[in-house]
């Protein structure tokens, strides 16, 4: 589905190069796994498990970057980066910083000015590079935030298809879904049908029932659906790296009159939040409007954040929607926007949207009309 | 299955008080999740995937542990974790190392000597501890691996009972498997049966069938097998945090004579390194003992480590077994013992057994007996 090799399509790379002048930087050196996912396009999956393994762009002003990887991803990296010059390190015999610091002594980069993630590299890396490379080494987990924060049509594209099939996978299993089913069989059939859909695998699943769902981030146990329940998901599937990350509510049965009026209140804020995003407000005006729209209605709004943006391979990303977030919404950016409610010691709701802002407001990718009332589960 | 409030059997609290009282350290601070899980108990899912979303125990030499977690997994935290002191931070509002400062300023700890994860830490929570709080630090990486190393019995009967079930699950999926099915239908099945066998959920899964066996870490994709392909898998379930990591191997109908050959030789190196392992010898000298089990077979390893051992939440663990490592190995360690053997271009060869140190030799947990032929799947 995914030519993979098309990867720099999907780097903002006019953006990236107007950050690097800006800031007056000579080169970035790139180290989180979200941030050499982006940039080099191949997913190294052991990046992530095994820690010390790093895996680096090097990316300069002048000239083309350069991707230091372990010897055993050599491979995986020929086949999915598109950028020409790889080096690679022998794992335990080499560290990867030492190798980094030959590549930049070969691009003449002493002295030179160079962006680094100091909220990745390890203090023990950090040290290393800095005692073994003299440098003006700079901050730049920001610089490279803001730019995988302005998406590329392609990834809009390939972001939207992953949450729209992963509504559909939600629904197609909760219709499949009766009282009586666990919460680890409903799970596994929503998998299974994202899986169906083209899935590479699934992000995420948070799958909880009745009173389960005040628990944030509950994997799904062995607790029956029964009449009357609330089911909460938050669902993400991974197609070729673009995640999908959506909660949706059901209801087994009929919902009580109180379930009821909490959703109904509940959403009526949500929605409100939805509209009110746009470029030039900031994360923290988001926070605040939600805030005051459940004020108004009479339900509290506790959670720590309402949302975040997210990209290829990544998690909750910047800008995230918390009260103390300064960053301003920018067309191009997409945001998943999820505040969650708790309105009893039994009954959470949550509901999760993507949005993308445009010049001149938003546009909603997902179907949330569709979210007017719970979904309904057979009894 | 698993009484999750009894954790405080599965810690090695005497290793870990002898290991602070040789390195003279007043306590030392846990941030790594397979630290935290281990001390704490607790598997705070998102401390992995949110990276700045610390947790942090702090283990004193006199008095008990203070567990520090973001507010919104107090309710996972009082569920799972023995500590009873947990101290929360409110996300986005107070950074966690500020909430440490307080705590360790609480305790009495000014000036004390405090063991860090430098290899964890990174350079920016690294600064704000040295600079808002005043201890002579040091690392203390080394020395939670060391004390994780050496398992308690509880923790040995549980990662060998998810081994046990994952080969089981290999063994039935691979029984229903036929010459057609892809890679991606054969890897759902596989985790169909772990989960089935009361797995919470599949922690890795590598399948790669015919000359995508060449690949390391491949994700199943729609290749379908073959009569005449080989097949290989490195697959891991997760029960309540043990976790299995498994390799098996198998062929679609007859292998070929040339197969035959070299996994018979492997095998041999293999077996011979199973029984190789035992208390005293270094990680280097397992790895070098193989490579010359290999070598007087005419066939090359090449892999950079030949296994690695496991806890409770973790991947590879130390000892990992690579030329460099001097550490020797210890009645009660686990070793994951798995050479890798790339045969040609189109041909690699994997197993993966689990293995006990004792105090005169080892004990081989799983069934490498069964290894002795590949596992026969139908054309």
């Amino acid at each position: 589905m995914i030519e993979l090799k098309s990867a720099r399509d999907l780097i903002n790379t006019e953006r990236l190069q107007r950050e690097l002048a800006e800031a007056g930087l000579d080169a970035v050196v790139a180290v989180a796994p979200e941030n050499t996912y982006y940039l080099s396009g191949a997913y190294i999956r052991t990046q992530v498990s095994i820690r010390d393994r790093l895996a680096l762009v090097l990316w300069p002003r002048q000239g083309e970057p350069t991707f230091i990887v372990c010897n055993i991803e050599e491979s995986l990296v020929a086949r999915e980066s598109w950028i020409g010059d790889v080096r690679t390190y022998v794992e335990f015999a080499q560290s990867p910083v030492n190798l980094l610091i030959e590549v930049m002594r070969e691009r003449g980069l002493q002295g030179s000015r160079i962006g680094i993630e100091r909220r990745f590299l390890t203090a023990e890396y950090h040290d290393e590079l800095l005692e073994g490379f003299q440098a003006d080494y700079r901050p730049a987990d920001q610089l490279l935030e803001r730019v995988r924060a302005i998406k590329m049509p392609g990834e809009v594209e390939r972001i939207r298809d992953a949450f729209v099939r992963t509504e559909a996978a939600i629904r197609a299993a909760w219709a499949a879904t009766r009282a009586g089913d666990s919460e680890k069989v409903i799970a596994e059939r929503m998998s299974a049908e994202i899986t169906e859909r083209g899935a590479d695998g699934i992000r995420h699943v948070t799958l909880a029932s009745g009173e389960n769902t005040i628990h944030a981030h509950r994997r799904p146990g062995e607790r029956r659906l029964a009449p009357g329940d609330l089911l909460l998901t938050d669902i993400g599937g991974n197609w070729g790296g673009f995640n999908s990350d959506m909660a949706r509510m059901g209801v087994c049965g009929e919902p009580t009159a109180e379930s009821l009026k909490e959703y109904g209140a509940y959403r009526e804020a949500y929605v409100d939040t939805l509209r009110f995003l746009g470029p030039g407000v900031t994360a923290a005006e988001v926070f605040n409007h939600c805030a005051r729209e459940f004020e108004k209605r009479g339900i509290a709004l506790r959670a720590p954040h309402i949302g975040h943006s997210l990209s290829r391979g990544g998690g909750h990303e910047n800008p995230i929607l918390h009260p103390f977030n300064e960053q301003r919404l920018e067309p191009g950016m997409l945001i998943a926007l999820e505040p969650t409610f708790q309105a009893s010691e039994t009954r959470r709701y949550h509901l999760e949207d993507l949005v993308l802002i445009t010049s001149d407001g938003r546009e909603i990718l997902t179907d949330w009309q569709s979210t007017a009332d719970m979904i309904r589960l057979a009894t």
